[in-house]
């Protein structure tokens, strides 16, 4: 490589399943020249992030596919080289989106300048930024534990999971992690607060590990994984649980999904959510309820059909024909006639 | 049977997979005598639902499980024989839990008077009763569509969804039932106003019957059913779509549960909600969070870790060690040293 050269990587192809190296293209290309408002930056430190396997995919979602034959884009914490945009000067350091590359250029619009004296310049890309800051919002705006509730993290040890289990730990949570060494889980309990942590590859049956360390049921679990743990977790959920899903990476390489609550990703790209509810829990009102329904049936605005089966000896063949769909409406059982 | 009896249904056995015959038996017995504030009923209506597959199994959930050899409870609307609560008196018409069973007693304060003249009896256990009920608030309450929204019911003949869908279509939104039947289908789209419907049993393919329906694709989902019709919608769900899980009676049967979004009955049991989240919605209070972070970090509640792969020729083995769990803390790789 020569001063006026570069090395990227770029997307040799797209993986079926587990990407491998194959999948990956390191080239020399000719450096980039900064435009008008542009930045050259030299890589410090560039991040790889779980959600990356999404953009080797050729499917539309919240990030945009990657090119085969395309450079990759990747979260860069670098030092500007030539500036072409007043917010920059070379010698500073800058984070944005640029390339699994040496150097990279940007509109200086689209970097953000990092104060190395603050933190170390890599926590631009960790625990001071997107990883971060998806680990507090996660915590505090989705899962939002109250004092006292207790919070399980999948991927405790994570770049992201380590910020929302210790937010919660701030906010007053009994935080409960699930990691897959021994080292990471002592990291966790030793260095980080968190209460208790499951090693989930030395771990028989997680259901029986996630009760022991959540005696009083989960209140919040904030989901970085899926797969089997979220299996595990979600048998635990206490009534009005409120589950973040904030990754999916058991499942990111699988081209089939046996285990887990499946399509979960989906809530992701889409920030769809997801409730439960029972009728018995609107008792006050019910009135209400009912004032209007009746109101809509006068106003021909609601119909209704019954199916109803005559004579209490057909009442189990009429219990039975609801899971075949044999009815159209209410399903009743005809058993006596008014005298 | 002579006049002092009564038939019965019983628990005769717990099934595995789908009930059939063999777990119901017919008994004859005592009448029963009404004791101090107490109402012996006649059944004119008896109501079978979905969720009482779950009382036949011996497991906690939100209603209890009905006991083997036990009489069987459900919604009655019947007659009142005789009566030893001043709220009832003999010939009144009322509804409550009680049997499956031509006559049964309840505690009067647990039964309600129904008014025979306001609609037919029957509706105290369907449009105007739980079902009804149902319908009407995981829509106002649950899914919440605005005017406009596209929104799809499954099950939608049955007795909740045939109310949900119209509350929505009340309330201004786009409906599009599934039901099982072309006369099922015709009835929602004829006699009750849904925009749309789809026959989920001669549908060759879901997902397209779905995306011709729902061309802007779906703001909310009142789920009925889970399996292979839950697997599709949710294919179609927009940004910050609404599911509400109601039921999954495709699934109260499966010993397996091998399609569909897996374990959503619990969401039932536990009133929790799943939501997805992606950090870049709060780009506007990208500041606020960095803010906090940082005050932690400085305050020693808040620790990170870093794993760093040096050198640019290794970032594909980083980010494949992602699914290994490699990494504890964020996950960098380290490209150059300042200068």
């Amino acid at each position: 490589m020569t001063s006026d050269q570069t090395r990227q990587w770029r997307l040799a192809s797209r993986p079926t399943g587990e990407p491998t190296d194959e999948n990956f293209e390191l080239v020399t290309v000719s450096r980039p020249e900064p435009g008008p408002g542009e930045v050259l930056v030299r890589t410090l430190y560039l991040s790889v992030d779980p959600y990356m396997r999404g953009r080797m995919r050729d499917a539309e979602s919240y990030a945009e596919p990657w090119g085969v034959d395309e450079p990759m884009e990747a979260g860069v914490v670098g030092e500007v080289v030539e500036s072409n945009h007043d917010g920059f000067e070379a010698g500073d350091v800058a984070t944005g989106n640029l390339l699994w590359a040496d150097h990279a250029v940007a509109d200086g619009d689209e970097l953000r300048q990092v104060d190395p004296e603050l933190a170390p310049v890599s926590t631009a890309l960790g625990v001071l930024g997107m990883p971060g800051i998806t680990g507090y919002f996660g915590m505090t705006d989705v899962a939002d534990p109250d004092p006292g509730d207790t919070v399980v993290v999948s991927a405790a040890a994570g770049a992201v999971g380590s910020v929302a289990g210790q937010v919660a730990s701030i906010a007053g949570a009994r935080v409960v992690g699930v990691a897959g060494s021994d080292e990471k889980c002592d990291w966790l309990t030793d260095d980080l607060g968190f209460d208790a942590a499951v090693n989930y590859d030395t771990t028989d049956d997680l259901t029986v590990a996630l009760t022991e360390r959540c005696p009083d049921g989960v209140d919040c679990y904030f989901d970085n994984v899926g797969g089997p743990i979220t299996d595990a977790v979600w048998g635990q959920l206490n009534r009005d649980a409120r589950v973040a899903v904030c990754g999916q990476i058991s499942l990111y390489n699988a081209t089939e999904q046996p285990t887990g609550p499946r399509k979960l990703t989906q809530l992701i790209q889409t920030r769809a959510s997801v409730e439960g509810f029972l009728v018995g829990d609107y008792q006050d009102r019910w009135d209400h309820a009912l004032e209007r329904l009746g109101g809509f049936i006068q106003t021909g605005q609601l119909q209704y059909e019954e199916t109803v089966t005559e004579g209490l000896e057909a009442a189990p063949d009429a219990f039975l024909g609801l899971f075949e769909g044999e009815n159209v409406g209410k399903q009743l059982v005809k058993v006596g006639e008014r005298s």
